[in-house]
């Protein structure tokens, strides 16, 4: 594998990402709730194969071209978790025609406006806010919500099915008690909606620290997580998995060395990893990614004081110690482990599992 | 144009890059230096005809796939301004089979690597650190400089042409002075240099905010700005030009509102935009980019107290004044003026002209 790789290419470890994936569809067994696992961030019907191999029937997208394209392979139970986008009504109704699609609602304007122009039958959700103050109808907001419903129930090929929360602000946490307090705090305002508005209604959150580290759900009933199938460094600062979990890796060429600084320059910038960025956690400075040793067999992480310092296009400057320093030449490879799985990959476009093989990914957004 | 627009697309004026091109083309004829802009920026075979039209003949690129996209559309002398990757001798060899390619070096290893290798005549630049410190070798370092010299002149296929230089710093500038004063700096350096090694060489130089402002390029002989064509908040932050020059704007449909935050929510993140930020130049908070006001024939820009505030994947929250708030309803489009148009364009791989004409980028990296 290692001598044909010539430049910056997304290496993804199936062993890993089908470990993960087991781990949550069992515990989404194991919690009783429904597994809709969100496809954004591999975007591949080849690897969406993998969830039809455990039996995964439900899943979730971000956009209408996403829903298009996962439903050209034969998945008929999509829910595009984004606020209905109604300039979209024609490939809206193109997809309804054809699939069971779940919308999301969030305005009587929206709720109108699909009325108007639906030619097919779709599943409506109400956005709740639980605490992200992203969208949707803050949770304690029982008003509006009864309003919605009553909206949505009076409107043409609409169905109402139930509530969609999204509790991004587990982003914050920095452990694994961080998360448990803040699922609590949100799914414990879920359950409440419940007993409010009847337990046969769908109650669907899904972040990926929350779905990584709880197993009481409360009376939310289905969980949407995405990231989890490759996990990356912000869900290891975050808590949600340890860096062995991480399926996805970019390897680099190294093509220069500074040994002064102790760096090296590595063909690997914003147009591979993303910009996005955390606080190293025990250095304190932005960084971009760990960096990995790779071998014939897929790669063993170094220790956390190697790391991305800086991103410019297509330039990584890689902050080593002195023993990686030395340890590495011009011309080699070394693996970057992403902050941003889901950037990364939407980035690179395909991946390359460990045996050289490229799989595709959708390529229209 | 407005009403087909029904997702995130990046509208191009050409009249506003056809603008920033000519002015730079001039500066660069006024100036007596060559003009080898950077098409790193659009990427596009097609914006390249504009810098054709003008007479541009010689370019730079960032990425050896770059290199090989513009050789075929008939670019003939191209310099790869990136530390030569050693790991795509195969396509180099390619590509210097056909036509001039300059490559950059900095190091007897990839020297001695590519005399080895190379089956074709290449121009090789030693890159220079002028105070940027991401690579190259520093300005004052004339021991290491001679050396290398020599040893790409004993190098099979390699002739030695001169020095490349990028003065990233100058993107820590705030205003117009601030660039000057880092451009006079480097600059003189750049002209004992070229005193001490002879003016017969190449001394080409790069960035765009010194590009932009500066006269003098004191014994500098070439320039390869890239973001000028389009130019960005970033660029007008740091005092290069002013929000009237920037070429493109990605327009967004809103999706939903929040009267309470005096938010918009528009479909339009960091798959759209990329993640890269600013801080704010009056509030200090970190922001995604201005906003503007599509109409038929354009945008305008509104006043800098509306801005993206937030990205996530697909989202897009937007901070608005209470006037600017009532004045947008859902399914509305309103514009983005990306932070860094680089990362856009790559991002979004088309343009769209006023007139709803698309224009392809390259696909591949």
């Amino acid at each position: 594998m290692k001598k044909d790789i010539v430049k910056p290419t997304l290496l993804i470890d199936p062993s890993i990402a089908k470990k993960n994936l087991t781990n949550l569809s069992n515990k989404a067994d194991l919690s009783n709730v429904i597994f809709r696992p969100h496809f954004k961030t591999h975007q591949s019907q080849y690897i969406g194969q993998w969830f039809k191999d455990i039996g995964v029937s439900k899943i979730t997208v971000s956009s209408v071209e996403m829903a298009s394209y996962f439903a050209n392979d034969g998945w008929n139970d999509i829910t595009l978790a984004f606020p209905t986008n109604i300039r979209q009504i024609d490939r809206i109704n193109e997809i309804a025609k054809n699939i069971t699609l779940n919308i999301l609602v969030e305005s009587e304007y929206t709720i109108q406006f699909l009325s108007d122009h639906l030619e097919a039958n779709v599943n409506a959700y109400i956005k709740i806010d639980v605490g992200t103050r992203r969208t949707g109808i803050p949770i304690g907001d029982s008003r509006t919500l009864t309003s919605l419903i009553s909206k949505i129930k009076e409107g043409n090929h609409l169905s109402f099915k139930g509530f969609v929360m999204h509790a991004g602000h587990t982003y914050s946490a920095r452990s694994k008690e961080d998360i448990q307090d803040l699922h609590q705090t949100y799914i414990s305002k879920v359950s409440e909606l419940a007993k409010e508005f009847g337990t046969d209604l769908i109650y669907s959150v899904g972040d990926t620290p929350s779905c990584s580290i709880a197993q009481d759900f409360g009376l939310a009933n289905e969980i949407r997580p995405g990231n989890f199938i490759f996990y990356d460094v912000m869900q290891e600062i975050i808590g949600s998995c340890s860096l062995g979990d991480i399926a996805v890796c970019l390897a680099c060429p190294i093509v220069a060395k500074n040994e002064d600084r102790s760096e090296l320059l590595v063909h690997g910038g914003g147009v591979h990893l993303s910009k996005d960025r955390m606080n190293h956690p025990s250095l304190k400075n932005v960084f971009y990614g760990y960096l990995a040793y790779i071998d014939h067999d897929g790669w063993s992480v170094l220790p956390k004081d190697n790391y991305v310092s800086k991103l410019s296009q297509e330039h990584g400057t890689v902050q080593v110690t002195r023993q990686v320093y030395d340890s590495y030449s011009i011309g080699d490879l070394i693996g970057v482990l992403p902050i941003h799985s889901c950037m990364t990959a939407n980035l690179m476009k395909q991946y390359q599992t460990l045996d050289g093989t490229s799989i595709p990914m959708m390529s229209i957004h």
